[in-house]
């Protein structure tokens, strides 16, 4: 950010009177800019032993599998917006089931919220998908998937599959999680 | 917004291409400002048969009874961002047992998130707050509350506390909710 985007002057990188962290201030019109975490919903769709995956058309991690999931826009409720991803990517409807990981990556900003369901219905690859296929546990592709946060949704699921519960998993992913798919920076 | 906060021109709100709804758009450098739902985070604190309520010494809803609670920061996990707005508002520890509420309000682009957990030693008001006290059930002043997400979340409490289970509870916020808060717009 260099410029005030109220009143067009240049801003300043400076902790504001009464907070505790610099921020980005308009000397101008004092116009102080937040910048807050952003949420990526999706859903993890279940049919029958399987699990609905989408392999990516886009960058970052093309050709790997992902769950359709994307950022949440204004005005949607977190079902809402992991519904819209999996018709956006997967051309699918899912009957959902309750909110099963939530994993905070602090390092980049993000809030990742997956929405376990039982998927309705027929699928296709949207415009952001070069395939979207079904996968028996013994038949993911564990060293083709494109984020830690879908190995670990994956891992979680097929473990709470052999009691039948699926509780809510909070966890945070760290760099080093990452660096095992994108290398170090 | 106004101008573009990377070269100062202005911009225009407008599809961008390959897109399906309105961001603000600069022509001149061709970076799009997307807007996102922010996170509110905060802690049911709990000590015994009470429940830890900060009154708000800031607007809105100044006076009011709140939960300690407020936007996630760049940089923190949820659970962590629900442990610092509750150490600036009550000045307390809170041993957190699991994410309790997750409320959608998608008419003002937030998602509140409350973390259940027992309050650890002292508790005094920081300076968002006039006053921070514990209440039995019965002296909740549901009359007396911030925000709509606050009562919900007590309703819920003080329901699963009667089986003493908790779990997760995802639910939405319309602005019909809201009116009687801060009456219609």
């Amino acid at each position: 950010m260099n410029y005030c985007s109220h009143c067009g002057q240049p801003v300043s990188f400076v902790i504001p009177p009464g907070d505790d962290r610099p921020r980005y201030l308009c000397q101008a019109c004092g116009t102080i800019h937040y910048q807050n975490p952003r949420i990526v919903a999706g859903t993890l769709p279940v049919s029958g032993d399987q699990v609905l995956l989408c392999k990516r058309a886009i960058a970052p991690r093309l050709g790997y599998w992902t769950l359709p999931a994307g950022f949440m826009e204004n005005g949607e409720s977190t079902p809402a917006a992991a519904a819209r991803e999996t018709r956006e990517e997967a051309c699918a409807e899912v009957d959902l089931q309750g909110l099963y990981t939530l994993i905070n990556l602090p390092h980049i900003n993000q809030v990742f919220m997956i929405f376990r369901g039982t998927l309705l219905g027929e699928f296709a690859a949207g415009p952001e998908s070069l395939e979207v296929a079904l996968f028996r546990e013994d038949e993911i592709p564990w060293d083709e998937l494109a984020f830690p946060t879908i190995e670990r949704t994956l891992r979680h699921f097929f473990s709470d599959r052999q009691r039948n519960a699926f509780p809510l998993h909070v966890s945070d992913i760290t760099p080093e999680d990452r660096e095992r798919y994108f290398g170090s920076a």
